[in-house]
């Protein structure tokens, strides 16, 4: 693991492992692996070389914390890799050390291999997205009608659905995930272009080395390397700290409905899952947790990215380390919520029972707008506004439903006295909730094609 | 003008209008003329009473700082608002008072004129931003094939041309126009969705309304209000910031070769611009400046966006306002740094001359490189690199020219003697240049296509 | 007003006055007429001079709008403002206009009139902290034995007291009124370096003019400008920071506190205050929104102001000047959430019945880790764990409370029957909140004390 | 090591190892050790029993790892430590096992943790701070009188000296210092506050456990937990970000010196320090780039710690798991920066010749303010600045010495020509550095003994 401590528990094995040192020096290696390889079919060096350089680009063959040690007095891990790997070539093929790394700079090797663990990042991502947005579909379907209050400055409001709540969680993951692969492949892209971008040592075969290595390590390439415009790379942090903000709304919502005194909805427990050291009663919402702690953090991941982008010149002096060491724990901590939360769905808790009787502990104050309409079409906005904040106060004062104690009130005045059978329905909760269960049901048609449109081509791995 | 003092110098006053306080207010009262003028069409109000809403809805007949005095007790600018207009409605047309703001919410008026003035400020930046680009590209012609050094970790490294480095700024800034105007309308929708979403007030009409009202303000609508699901808001946003950076890595490097010590451009002068209070002779390069501030607070501004995302339930208490107050700040700034660049491409001043001297003033290093790749191929690299090292010393030391110094190194050895002549060219600057000349001219040709593309589609004002 | 239209209802009309366009062109002119005077003591200029220049150093004469508007060409407000201030003077006396600004520069102005005005804001700021502390520790006081849940992780957990849980809130505000008074002096300081910090223009009189100034001004001064050295300068805006956070962790538990489902503390209503535009019956937590609003905004400030720092050698390119920008909103916002929480707490609603409803309806969970310690006395730590867990379970399937669940399986158990009598007083809530009502009570001498003393020395004005 | 693997370039083996996983698990025991011998001195359990605790306390005991990953299920890394701990306590003494962890929470062990680590870490910092600190104040001392350019927003400006400048940087270092000292003590305290801060279950014995606990820790306690009041905690991890900031201003500006083109300071060679890859002549100033990127990072990491702040009643949901993992980060790069920073300074190139050569590069235009006065003094300022601009542009298109086109400016000109032998000193470079000179010298006495007073008292270790 190559994180500090308390990563540990907001991210995930899987996405620890693919930022690890070994896999980053191995993707450094398939860099140079790939890079001899090329120029030998290029003509830039014989096979043989190639076969040699590429038969020690093995990340277990080398001293991998030594390499980090030896990276803090060359300024870049990549001076330290590119000696001890012309080293070993050089035991088994000493012509073919000559060619080791052959015209290219630091930031080629580093940035490709940022290019090729992102990649298994994201797909990290993109599988546990479609998997959470899976099981909120389905659950937005079969809690589609059921009433829930909705609440606004985290007072109660009206009444929604919890299906209409769901979609409202989902629509942006959808979204998020989809523009996740948009960003992807205009981030992911080879960085090959030598000292200073032009390819030059190569002579006139750089462009057709380039495309060759692009092609095995099927990344794209262009001609414009990216050493200092990293407009598409941040663009790619940026979309995820977007989706750990979406994230973060919904573990927002799920915390707060899983409070004890709300308790409408509760994270799946057990196996040790949230439990207390000192309170055994407890039962700790950690997939929110976990969601929460990536939603404050990223944004300030983010804004680091931003920060770095005005690099000098064709190689930048701070910025571009200052990136590169920020960068993983963006996506390290993405996963960690995206799955936390993927688990959290999977075996959410729902209580239908309570969600209702939280509506009806408010004696029906959620339909005060409603009345508010109803008494307007007859007396008029103002005088409808006045009734109702005074008929709420006695509501609230005595303790009694608001529905009776506007029932009262209308039986006293002649001239609302008619309105009497079209007051009651108005407290009718699952009347209330009709128009947000007739959001849900449209909105589910179209998420759930998007759904399966995002199913059906899964980033490749 | 309605931003801190010292905004004014990094900001244009063109923007500044776009979310002044009469702006934004009279986009409030266009959300409610079109509310009003939706409802009556739809048969919710009679037109003669959404003909009398519309009337009043002209933000000079209110008294704005009042309003917004007024906002701090309420805790949102929409409750004065309404309730003025509302007031001066009724002067005018007592019953027509009673359909004002219908149906709606605070954050659907306040929102929607947050879309309507973005959009406004979204045209400025990217009219600013065809003209920069325009210039850019032209400079990149003119350009292509004039050396200059690259750099890299703020040290001379090796000659590209000056065409090829301003390909590299204009590169970035075309993906941006052109992410930019995706991201626009995913963003730049109508919100209208009631107390909760759901437009219940409005019974069955609901979608029809938010439908005219959408067509009305050419907006797009979606049945489901982003209340407080902002990631498309909040993507937006990002790629400004991710623009800003772009914009800032110009800067940066404009900056750099601005400086007196280097002096290979210079920014346009005259008119008062960049004077100094203390010294005549000084030449600030003030639009460097504004790009520079802007690249600094961009990213901060995003990371307020990115943490205003989890907004509690189906209303943020404290998160939308906090992103409501920090919207601003970002765009005014981005359109201070891209009026500003775009000005100083208009005039830059270029001087090939010095271009060439500083490289000169190298004594031939810049081609070391290329001299220990040809030493390579006859010596090994390790024994190349050792005695380039060896050969920069005695330059170095000497104030003698790496070419002389090598040319004598190479005459006294018999095994390098017959590389004499494939020496020399290594040591000429144009030739140096030529591989950069090369991607500039190629690049040239995609970008030049792309700009046209972005010029015949802009974005409607 | 000088602010977007959005950080009316986020701040106070106090401070959005004292960062005013005119109060801070104000502040320039008191710099500009002090440096005269302080020129003209120490002979550098005839008095008369001094007097002709201070004669006009009145903002209102000036059009402020025209200023600022030409501070985008100069790239400084200081420029511009000199310019007219000097033609100001000539009109009434010729030679005096020649001494104005005399051996000054743009950043000495400007940075000063900075300082002149962020020591009215910390007034404020001061002034309505001590009004905030006051009310926390009166309210502190009264319901230092009130009980009340603790929760952890967003669930329920242990009882505590109101008394305690206000000790927790006020505490870190009294350090950090503390603080700033400490952080306050080290800041505010007289910027006066002349052109490059050496006051060279003045010649040997320098320092003398400045120490006149300073006293003038009532600023300390140093011999070493800090131009480009913003430590102090950034380290009180990183004070406001945390004052921030900690007004924004108090808002958080009171908007938790305030949720209708919970409905302990609630904020004070009436006059407008945090009604909604639909529902005639909510009523919005609007002082805590503001606070909440500034905690999320004022991290970004704080490392807008830190990304700033690096600036480059006696005058920054772009950092100052975006520093400068972001400086007054750090110090709006935090004024603002410091008034509305004092506001809150002034006529905070609390209702101690329903804090300790909210206990009971936990069926006595909350005493959970107490009868844990009891039983493992008897059985050890890891059974009595297990045990626990199960009769918790019982108690949540049951619908019992956990006394009667617990004495019932006490009962059946030889071995634990002992316990019986010392398990009742473990589900007394009076006595379980004992502890919280010690330290509430031990603490409130020790910050009554503090409280004292920082009001017998409040803040100059 | 237990960082992302791009922070070990950016950082320092030593600070690393205070935070690696094994160091905080030992931190974690060494809580648990006085834990319990604490409550063994205080009677709440066997002596023989806290002797078996603290016995197996090692951290070289356990798999690091297995706990690592035990603790993404529990949410805490406290739940499986004390697990793991309790069930070897239970091999070797089975009563032992019942008291551990006895009446204290997770997040007692974590933050004590935390701050046992980081105390080593601010003495690293402290320690290099003191040497870095001595080099500067050496350096500015020795070249006290040495004329170099001043330079403001990146454009020549006028002479002042290199020890001037050094001087600057090293002022607010030395007061960082000082304030890293004041902030430590106040943040640097024992967390132990049981489940709701009250230490209920150990009873009445509790405060005197927290006190044996602190002073075998030598660590501060008071009895208000700050669990959730971070205040403190974070305002150190704001002195830190500060500190960044002052070291990036100087790694700035021994860049922009640095600069092949500008050359007058460089950074030690040798040792393959700042060696390329590509380019063997290149020495990049790896120091400034250390320094840069934690000057870039570490307002994001400020940030992320204020935005972690509004912690949720008794304990944080997510807010508290952020700040807990952005904690090292921000330790780590400022030791990085300061280390390296410190070994620039010990070994700083200065070539004061080209110093005074870039000034002569000028053609005497840094004398321009002075010339500008001494000419205002007989026609007026507005006439000289006229002038100077005049003779400024003269001397740029012709090429000559501002001194030698003034002095023929005004050997044409009656009025002007008695200022002839009050010019020529002006232009002498020498005069034009003494204030800076005068400047140097007097602040070295205040910041020579500043220094000696904190030399005098380490941090203790």
């Amino acid at each position: 693991m190559s994180a500090f401590i308390f990563e540990g528990f907001l991210s995930t094995p899987e996405v620890l492992e693919v930022f690890s040192e070994a896999a980053v020096v191995q993707a450094m290696m398939d860099f140079e692996a790939a890079l001899a390889q090329a120029q030998a079919d290029e003509g830039l060096m014989p096979a043989g070389c190639a076969q040699a350089i590429a038969g020690v680009c093995k990340a277990d063959l080398y001293d991998v914390p030594a390499l980090i040690a030896e990276s803090g007095r060359a300024g870049s891990l990549a001076i330290p890799l590119v000696k001890k790997l012309t080293d070993t070539v050089a035991l088994f093929d000493k012509p073919a050390a000559g060619y080791v790394h052959w015209g290219s700079t630091s930031q080629d090797v580093i940035d490709t291999a940022m290019v090729l663990v992102t990649r298994r990042a994201l797909q990290l991502i993109d599988r546990d997205l479609t998997r959470l947005n899976a099981d909120l579909l389905r659950l937005a379907r079969a809690h589609a009608h059921s009433p829930v209050l909705a609440r606004t400055l985290m007072q109660p409001a009206q009444v929604v659905t919890l299906g209409y709540k769901l979609v409202g969680w989902v629509a942006p993951l959808l979204r998020r995930q989809a523009r996740l692969r948009e960003a992807a492949p205009r981030a992911l892209r080879l960085q090959l272009g030598g000292a200073v971008g032009t390819l030059s040592a190569m002579g006139p075969k750089g462009p057709a080395v380039a495309r060759r290595m692009a092609e095995a390590l099927q990344l794209p390439w262009s001609p414009l390397a990216w050493h200092t415009q990293r407009d598409e790379w941040v663009a790619l942090g940026s979309e995820v700290g977007v989706l750990c903000g979406s994230l973060g709304k919904m573990a927002r919502d799920l915390s707060l409905m899983a409070q004890g005194e709300i308790a409408e909805l509760a994270e799946p427990a057990g196996g040790g899952r949230g439990g207390s050291s000192a309170m055994p009663h407890k039962r700790n919402p950690v997939s929110s947790m976990v969601a929460l702690a990536a939603a404050t953090r990223a944004p300030q991941r983010v804004a680091a990215l931003l920060a770095s982008m005005p690099q000098e010149h064709e190689r930048g002096l701070g910025n571009w380390q200052a990136e590169l060491a920020e960068w993983a724990g963006l996506f390290i901590s993405a996963h960690g919520a995206v799955k936390a939360l993927a688990d959290a769905a999977q075996g959410l808790g729902v209580d239908e029972a309570r969600m209702r009787t939280n509506i009806e502990a408010l004696q029906g104050l959620v339909s005060a707008e409603a009345v508010s309409m109803l008494l307007a079409s007859t007396m008029g906005k103002a005088a409808a506004h006045a009734l109702m904040e005074s008929l709420t106060r006695q509501a609230l004062a005595s303790g009694r439903h608001l529905r009776d104690v506007t029932l009262d009130a209308i039986t006293r005045d002649a001239a609302l006295a008619g309105l009497h059978d079209r007051l009651a329905p108005l407290f009718d909760i699952d009347r209330a909730a009709e128009p947000a269960a007739r959001i849900a049901l449209d909105q589910l048609e179209t998420l759930d094609a998007e759904a399966r449109r995002l199913q059906a081509s899964p980033l490749p791995s």
